[in-house]
């Protein structure tokens, strides 16, 4: 049974745009609250991943917009670990307005694990094996 | 034979993280950039559009990875419009490093036509014909 | 006595840049969610304002850099109402990490009333009331 | 006589906020535009500057905003050296519409020199006798 990790946020001025709704590559920013909430439940945060060598780096992203948030909303950003290997996770979104349920994106990425040089690098074992347990 | 526009840009400070590359919603924004100056190219430009009464909202998106740019690096974003639709219009971008050529970002996003209360609506009969002519 | 409101976030990947800390530009971006918090607290919310017709436009801010705060940082904004006029508001904002409570950053902003057409307009009676009262 | 550094960008619609206009800390980002044009023009830029291991961190900033910026605007900055010592730099800023001429913000910047530890420092001899010259 999967662990669903639940941020929550509100909606910044500066995220909004002259639409009068959030700016659309905002909601990667949103994503990346929620893995880094998932990661950090789980012993090992990502700042200390990265001090210790190993970054995560998105290399594919794909989102779907279905309604928009609006400033000073409140936002709950639902996290799945949907994938686990020895170089790479995957992970979902779900984004709701806190409030009212409505569903305003889904999203996936995809991150590799990379050395200080950039080069891929397999995933610290006790890092995996603490996503592992959460999948 | 369909038209590719070009635009430049050189990387902000703004931009990177402390990954020492470009935080990855960022190639959102330059999409955008992309595909704000197809638009100019073909007649009205997209400001004028809003000011009509319609507005293009990003509903779906997909961008993948390949190499990372870097503060100062020139920028060049390919923009191809790859489907018009009554009320939708889709985009592909390559995001090239303009120096050296290497491919940097690949992504897709499908727009949809919204009026001033955020509901779909079609594309001006006009304006629809104008990025025909230039797919 | 004047009414100092507390916020607390915490530092976005997305904010920090390559040199390690957060990238200047976005202490601006806290000292907004401070206000929004301060005058929320107030029996109206910043949003509701600008529904009514009224929005806070910054006519001037000052921001002093002591610390760096990094990726993942606890973050503690304390906001203060410094003048309330007629047509304009003036904040002062005391950035700290809130684990430590090193002092990161001293700001100020003064606001003015803009209505829908981006004159100057003077603050309704009401909000105007309120806000006197949390000096 | 001093030299002013001319940059031209054009507004991001990701720049603009609900109010319709320029959301009010992007400006702090065309700033540092304006100055990293002013020194690439120098003979060194600020990407190889931070390379030998001096990075230049603001340490205070003010802004006066006297109109507004909007989507799609041509905007031109200028920025000009007002101050250079062993440690520290200071710049300001003019920020208008490069089609109108208007005025819409003015601003400045003091900068110091940190090291890869983010002590103080001394500026490069060269780098501090290029900027000389210039002012």
């Amino acid at each position: 049974m999967s662990h669903v990790q639940l941020s929550e946020l509100r909606v910044r001025y500066a995220e909004s745009d002259q639409m009068g709704v959030v700016y659309h590559a905002n909601y990667l920013v949103w994503c990346e609250i929620g893995r880094t909430d998932f990661i950090r439940q789980f012993g090992i945060s990502y700042a200390e991943l990265e001090r210790r060598g190993v970054a995560l780096a998105v290399s594919d992203a794909a989102l779907r917009f279905h309604a928009a948030a609006r400033y000073d909303d409140r936002i709950r950003v639902e996290t799945r670990l949907t994938d686990v290997r020895s170089r790479a996770v995957a992970f979902e979104y779900l984004i709701v307005n806190a409030d009212t349920g409505q569903r305003l994106v889904t999203a996936s990425t995809t991150l590799v694990a990379l050395d200080r040089a950039g080069r891929p690098t397999a995933l610290p074992t006790e890092f995996r094996a603490q996503l592992q347990a959460a999948r």
